[in-house]
């Protein structure tokens, strides 16, 4: 996996064959087949991505990736640039949001400099993988180059690689921080849909309508000048996208490359994730998504990779938030799958079939 | 609460002012106003309900009410009766789903036989409340007298009571089990929501064609021969109801009485939950329901009730397996509520109003 080429060629997707599996024992445990929905349907699926009859997901990390976005100067977020640095700083202090929710379901947070304006002092307990100082503004140009967005995208993916062979975690989550990152995900998904930029955008941490109608203008701007390919994703991420969003994508393409689980947050990992599936589009075998998010081109974006939301809890956060709490959902289904007795096992009648 | 007059008339309902207290703190966090949605919502409720802006549901219990059901006999399942016994052995020996899933939550379960028709042994590690050996048919008379089913209810809300009071739990999670028990809950949601019977009968375990023209049958004469008075809860559940599902009712009750949360599983559970707030319409403030089912009445059900479903993973399982899962994620909103830092706290720029 030393080059992109690589990381795609080496992504085999989920085992049939034990998915079969595991289907066998589920439809023999002692309840009505089928009577645990979807939870089963993500256990079989977590057999078929691990190769294994008893997946395990207890190990499980957080990656949250930050990055900033040229285009936060043309006033298309309700907060300055500067609040991505200050956020990293309280990540690093166990003071926000994904650092509460992490720990209530053991999950590691790590998080990645991949492209922060500002300067962040070496001794803070991050990766500091910064690619650029932010990228530049969509709205007159590329956010960057070519070589940065693949850079970006190998980043996300060694992470998730050395994670997983050097310290052994089982399941990988994605999360994002990044002022005024919800417009260059709404062009990715306007581009990759093809449908139309108003529909798509939302309100991201909560703009007025006047900075609604600046968002909607500089989307469809971004796009009108840098003319992204459609067929070509990572032509898109580099002329629309953000630094936090190629290292999210390449996060989903080291997973499926290493054969564990991705779940993605919401809006913005959710670009990066389907960034990933359209440059390897086995990579969705290993990838769910954590929860429906309110920002409203969510939906699309799922429809597209053509997966069910675990969670549907109107959050809108980011950070990896989603990705905590389904963590723990997945988690249960592994136990689900591992724990219940068969009804020979337990020697109950079984007529209901 | 000696007696059902002073269940009822013990219940105060949420705190307003601990509401607004815990929204105050909720809406001061390093986080877009609002972005964590519905566990905001469930946050600021738990603060209501145990009067405290620090509320605490680490401690928490799972109560399966066990019960059959004379109806069993007319072929409205795919299970024959003797299974009810079986699976309650299961639960003691740490087999079944919900062993499974609330170990995997950290919650305790209590398996409480309300009205098993078997003689189960002295010394299975189970409530032993049997009110009487199973319910008559509700296809030929009332399922229970009404005493019963006033014993049904006390029984639940006094093993909460103790459960919070001698034992110090933070929060009530309720199961059920019982060979037969969607046709009474189907009942009692159609007494109550006036609904045709058809359109509110489901596949419970799982059952054929015939079987549910047979159950539809089954249903509609339950409630032309006994005419439950939907105005009186307690008419309804004593001629259509079944035991387990007066003690299902009872414990929220009894959660209700004691200001603790209670987190109510799918279609059973709702329907002894929706029977609860009948009687005692201030009980719905305490009351979560964990899930929606797939049991096709189970909407209706939330409707009268007014309350949104944590989760949607397609489950129609019972025995408390849907509150459990839901039992974490109202324990991360304590954690939310409590944990993540203040702007002001943090030092972290605010402008993102």
């Amino acid at each position: 996996m030393e080059t992109l080429k690589q990381l795609l060629e080496g992504i085999p997707g989920a085992s049939e064959e034990h998915e079969t599996g595991a289907w066998k024992r589920l439809n023999a445990q002692i309840r009505p087949r089928g009577s645990l929905g979807r939870l089963e349907q993500m256990a079989a699926r977590l057999a078929g991505i691990q190769r294994t009859l008893t997946p395990d997901v207890e190990k499980k990390i957080i990656f949250t990736m930050a990055g900033d976005h040229g285009v936060a100067a043309e006033g298309v977020s309700a907060y300055p640039q500067e609040v991505t640095g200050q956020m990293v700083y309280s990540f690093t202090r166990g003071w926000a949001s994904i650092n509460v929710l992490a720990k209530h379901v053991c999950a590691d947070v790590r998080v990645v400099d991949c492209g922060v304006a500002a300067d962040l002092p070496p001794d803070w307990p991050i990766v500091h993988g910064k690619i650029r100082k932010g990228t530049a503004s969509i709205f007159s140009g590329p956010a960057m180059t070519r070589e940065e967005a693949v850079a970006g995208v190998m980043l996300g993916a060694r992470l998730v690689r050395d994670a997983v062979f050097k310290e052994g975690y089982h399941m990988i989550g994605t999360g994002d921080m990044g002022i005024g990152n919800t417009t260059p995900s709404t062009a990715i998904i306007a581009v990759l849909s093809g449908r139309s930029v108003r529909c798509l955008t939302g309100r991201g941490t909560g703009i007025d309508d006047s900075a609604f109608e600046r968002k909607v203008a500089v989307i469809e701007r971004a796009i009108e000048v840098n003319r992204p390919d459609p067929g070509d994703p990572l032509d898109v991420l580099s002329k629309v996208g953000g630094l936090e969003i190629a290292s999210l994508a390449g996060a989903v393409l080291g997973g499926a490359h290493c054969c564990v689980p991705v779940v993605c947050d919401g809006f913005i990992a959710t670009a990066g994730a389907l960034i990933a599936c359209r440059m390897a589009p086995k990579a969705r075998e290993v990838l769910f998504v954590s929860h429906r998010s309110k920002e409203v081109g969510h939906d699309t974006m799922i429809e597209l990779l053509g997966l069910h939301p675990i969670l549907d809890l109107e959050m809108r956060l980011g950070e990896g938030t989603g990705s905590a709490l389904a963590m723990n959902i997945l988690e249960a289904c592994t136990k689900i799958l591992r724990d219940i007795k068969t009804f020979e096992e337990a020697g109950v009648t079984d007529t209901g079939r």
